[in-house]
């Protein structure tokens, strides 16, 4: 069954950011949206920016679709109350574990319970790293991937309408089973949030003179761990296998490279270090490139900007009228200078000409 | 002592990328420079980019500084035959571990040698990422920061000439021992390199499909892990010690997490979580910001750009023109579809008024 589009009205059960913005989203589709937030004041702001208007307790609703948008630890007991409530409306939840849900419902409402066919667990990869209403945009989900975690209880029609709900916000939509969805997430997104803090955490004591020398390496690695602890307790904890699994696996190689630090010259260390980090070369390359296709080696470089308003967008219009395509690009900043490093990638076929060009135009390429 | 500029002849004595680039950069201030490599092929390379002149046994040689710009495994023996061979030369290394160097060049000259004071160990932090000479560029070094590590034997001669080194390739000059480089390198650079190819080789079984839900924090986390083994065999083993406290501190958090996500319903187990997350903010936040200054939180917005050449340019040149400095950048790129995301971080005092701007110009910003 092909998705349509939604008629409405659809319920959002919560307004954070992603709770806002699909209510954003969805309005300016000219979609009925009513939002409700056990913080009165949560609520307000979403109706003030539009994202829907205020849920009445008086008014006698019957929505096509409920929205549960609320924090992954209670999205279970407020997508079962939802069931209960609306008996013919569909109801979908965002959170970003889907097996522990899909339990806790069946603990709730009976494993074997009819309401469970209007139910479609989902997960909207988009937002993260930003919260609360007042970030809420109406074009969050564009292009973003939308996964479809449908159990065997799942409906046709509970999945039409999630998946309607996920192309009226423009997402592209994926589908997986919970179990499926749960797996990849550990291994894609929990993996490296865990990853990312003990590595910062490892910060906390160090010397700021050491600091000093970071470069791009440790920015990179340690972007994510800026990440709020309330929202990751609540993930972490719900996909606690799937990750227990996977820490083990990541222990077992820490504590074959903790031997081999300890003994560095015995024979072997050297072929163990070295497996160490090709076994990373081939995990790496196999990350999809962009627009989710195969993999695919760029070819990268470096050119010096004065760091002032216009520098970069004046080198990026040069690139333009020589005619090659950026493929991705990143700022990185000189120590203790005034002077910023562009980083850029092409196809590996246009690098060398595109070098000389800007070279000849009087840009700066390091490398 | 104020460092001058070097007089020259300069011998390097290793001509990859490092090397080569290094002799690129003094031949453009008018330095003599000889380079030498045990590759003819790379030599010839070198010199045919214009990187210094062939090396001639036959010639009568008194360079004022040998750079040694070997691999780190053999950076010890190649200095010290040139502190042997050139009585009146200073001679640095640039390799990236500075302990193990002196301590195999005290075994081999004798730890009181007066040989030692014309050596001191620097470390350029450039150009890591790609090798061989082909790639030199004589901007290499340009506002990098470039490490001089003198030990107590070092005379101020000698610093003053590897630091005149430095300043004339318009490197940023850092001073600390060879000891607390060790630990500083440890933690801001090895550290995160053997997180990422961690993270990176739980990747290679995955099944395609759950790659393709790969975001930027996977990416992100990942990008060191392509990284070449036969160079990280080496500066791993040289910094064994220092690494090897370090990794028994993330093993410590590593098995409080696993036992943790083993009872994830225990007391305290939420508890336990929160703290890993919290730490790593904390660290994470202790990271210098732009221009080495002190950190600083900036704002960031994501705008949606068509994904062919110019557009990010326009867009950047529209930011220009409103007056509005973008402290950092990154391109995102969309599940299957041909639409870009460019994440600005701008000073947040300039957020609000930016993303209004951009808006009523009829730029998507989605955050």
């Amino acid at each position: 069954m092909n998705p349509t589009h939604l008629a409405g009205p659809v319920l959002v059960l919560g307004s954070g950011l992603l709770g806002a913005s699909i209510g954003l989203g969805l309005r300016g589709r000219g979609v009925d949206v009513i939002v409700s937030d056990p913080s009165p004041s949560a609520q307000a702001v979403a109706v003030d920016i539009g994202a829907g208007r205020s849920f009445d307790p008086a008014e006698a609703l019957a929505p096509e679709l409920v929205v549960v948008a609320a924090p992954p630890d209670v999205t279970a007991r407020v997508a079962a109350d939802a069931l209960r409530t609306y008996p013919d409306a569909v109801v979908v939840d965002i959170a970003s574990v889907k097996v522990a849900v899909l339990e806790e419902l069946r603990a709730t409402l009976g494993a074997d319970s009819p309401l469970l066919s209007r139910y479609v667990g989902t997960h909207p990869m988009a937002g993260r790293e930003r919260s609360g209403p007042v970030a809420a945009r109406s074009e969050l989900f564009h292009s973003m991937p939308w996964v479809l975690c449908a159990s065997e209880q799942s409906s046709k029609h509970a999945v039409k309408t999630a998946h309607s709900l996920a192309i009226d916000l423009d997402a592209v939509v994926f589908r997986f089973t919970p179990d499926e969805h749960d797996a990849a997430v550990a291994l894609v997104s929990h993996l490296p949030q865990i990853m990312s803090s003990l590595v910062a955490s490892r910060l906390q004591e160090t010397p700021a003179h050491a600091l000093s020398l970071a470069g791009n390496g440790l920015r990179d690695v340690t972007r994510i761990a800026a990440s709020d602890p309330s929202l990751w307790v609540q993930i972490l904890g719900a996909n606690a296998d799937k990750l227990l699994e996977i820490m083990q696996g990541v222990r077992a190689d820490l504590d074959r490279l903790i031997s081999t630090l300890s003994a560095p010259t015995a024979p072997g260390a050297r072929l163990d270090l070295a497996q160490l980090i090709a076994e990373g070369n081939a995990g790496q390359t196999r990350i999809p490139g962009k627009h989710g296709g195969p993999a695919q080696s760029y070819a990268w470089l470096t050119v010096l900007v004065d760091d002032k308003p216009g520098q970069i967008a004046h080198l990026l219009t040069e690139i333009g009228h020589i005619g090659v395509n950026v493929e991705d690009l990143r700022l990185d900043h000189a120590a203790g200078e005034q002077v910023g490093m562009v980083e850029l990638s092409v196809l590996p076929a246009k690098r060398t000409a595109l070098v000389e060009e800007l070279t000849n135009r009087g840009w700066k390429v390091i490398l």
